[in-house]
């Protein structure tokens, strides 16, 4: 596979999926949703299960007769019993994505993380995975955790490690390289995720994330920017080059990509790893095109 | 005072203070801080008190006869005893501000910091406020604390949100908009600082801090971007409006910090407050332009 660079590569990409992917939407009642689905169907990137749970301000019906066979529209009495039917729907692999409509974020993930009949299987980690599109950057960056896990443990980051790896590769990337995020290069006691820094370099010199580069701790700067690392004296595959960031914790990852997005005129999508299948839970404030880009990404990271 | 939006503005306004300021600078050995030296001499906006630890490579004399009885040198035999002789001289009165040249910043730090002979009171907070001057934000923003204090409490935010806004008032601002940031608008116990936040609103309105808008918990898009307040329905004079952002761990301020320099493509400046005299500890890696606005806002702010 060609390496993935910017989005419009990611978006057109997923017409050369061997087949196309199904995704379940739970309440496609707001018009970014409406613009998703309808680009979908008509660049023939992706065929739908729209669980209506009331409030749909569109023609579904229209797109059912537009595209036929590619839309099945299942009628739910409330967004919670949309998210249910969804959920459902996924696990029994009538859905290789879930994505977020109208609905309530947390009242999504009431049906994701249901320990009977969720999608995350126990024992397993959940975090979020956002990929940025950043002016003045030459490739795709990914950023973990902005969004799900507060102060990530050992095992947390681990799984966080592996998860933007694991996207990293379904987009091309044969040897990613990760940076661990902190404010300085020194690793010490006083801030505990360093020490989890040090321990993930020592699983990946031992082959634990397959062919890939793990360096740190280091800033932003540092990750990104060539000129720092060398100012530093740093040497490393990692410094000025980052396509992964791993933050040390939730509020320096949402800061990260607030910052990206305003500051950084940078385009963001975004998605749930961990689960059984992808989750796209972008926020209703995402512009459509962002929508579509989360759920590219979601539909290439479950071709993986 | 004309309020101050830009740092071409700040800097330029060094010029109306009533009387100059006198910088005593540890290590002015580098061309940066040469040229932090060369430019305030040059625009008459500061006089220069050198502590010389040896390294130095540039003409100091040079500038002692050209600016007559506005440079005075003293000479070290390291940068220890360089940083000491310098904070003993501002301890006596005989300089305004202190800045950092060429000498690590530990070991100036350990100068500021002696407990018998330093400059930070038995009791006091020392905290680090950044001005950042970013492309599309139209006056300057304020973050707090990138630098020194890795989690806040309750004490070190009150200090934080204080310095802050005394520079802010230094520079013309009548009335500061401080946002306390954090992910969300949520406030809970899973996240001490934001309880914190809470205390701190309620201080401000008690008249804590004077006139000034307080508000949080909220995310950096919310604090300085109109529309994300908008689409959110939320209503306060500091949303999409901050002057100053103050960061719930150096993490997230650090992040925000490098994040700007890079993707944001921001001018930065910053201090040391909390000290009896402003500190200026700008990074190596800091360009002289960036230096001599740092000089420019210590300055400013030891006028108050």
């Amino acid at each position: 596979m060609q390496r993935i660079c910017d989005f419009d590569t990611l978006t057109g990409s997923l017409r050369s999926l061997p087949t196309r992917k199904r995704v379940a939407v739970v309440c496609p009642g707001d018009s970014h949703t409406e613009y998703v689905i309808r680009r979908a169907l008509e660049e023939q990137t992706a065929d739908f299960l729209l669980v209506d749970g009331g409030l749909t301000r569109w023609n579904i019906g229209e797109v059912c007769r537009l595209y036929p066979g590619r839309v099945e529209v299942r009628p739910a009495a409330t967004p919670d019993d949309a998210a249910r039917m969804a959920v459902e729907m996924v696990r029994e692999g009538h859905a290789d994505v879930l994505m977020k409509g109208s609905i309530n974020t947390d009242n999504l993930l009431r049906a994701v993380l249901d320990k009977e009949r969720g999608l995350l299987e126990r024992g397993r980690v959940m975090s979020h995975v956002t990929a940025i599109e950043a002016p003045g950057y030459s490739k795709l960056l990914f950023a973990t955790d902005v969004a799900v896990i507060p102060r990530p443990t050992l095992d947390q980051f681990d799984a966080m490690l592996r998860y933007a790896v694991s996207v990293c590769r379904s987009l091309g990337m044969a040897v990613p390289r990760v940076a661990l995020l902190h404010c300085t290069e020194k690793v010490s006691e006083k801030f505990p995720h360093t020490l989890s820094y040090e321990e993930l370099k020592r699983r990946a010199r031992e082959g634990a994330y397959g062919d890939v580069f793990v360096d740190g701790p280091m800033d932003v700067k540092t990750a990104c920017d060539p000129e720092s690392g060398e100012l530093k004296g740093i040497k490393s595959p990692v410094c000025g080059n980052a396509d992964v960031l791993v933050f040390p914790n939730i509020e320096s990852g949402n800061t990260f990509y607030k910052t990206m997005s305003l500051f950084g005129r940078a385009r963001m999508a975004g998605m749930l790893c961990g689960t059984t299948a992808p989750v796209v839970v972008a926020s209703r404030a995402d512009t459509g095109d962002s929508k579509y880009t989360s759920l590219a990404l979601a539909c290439l990271a479950s071709a993986e």
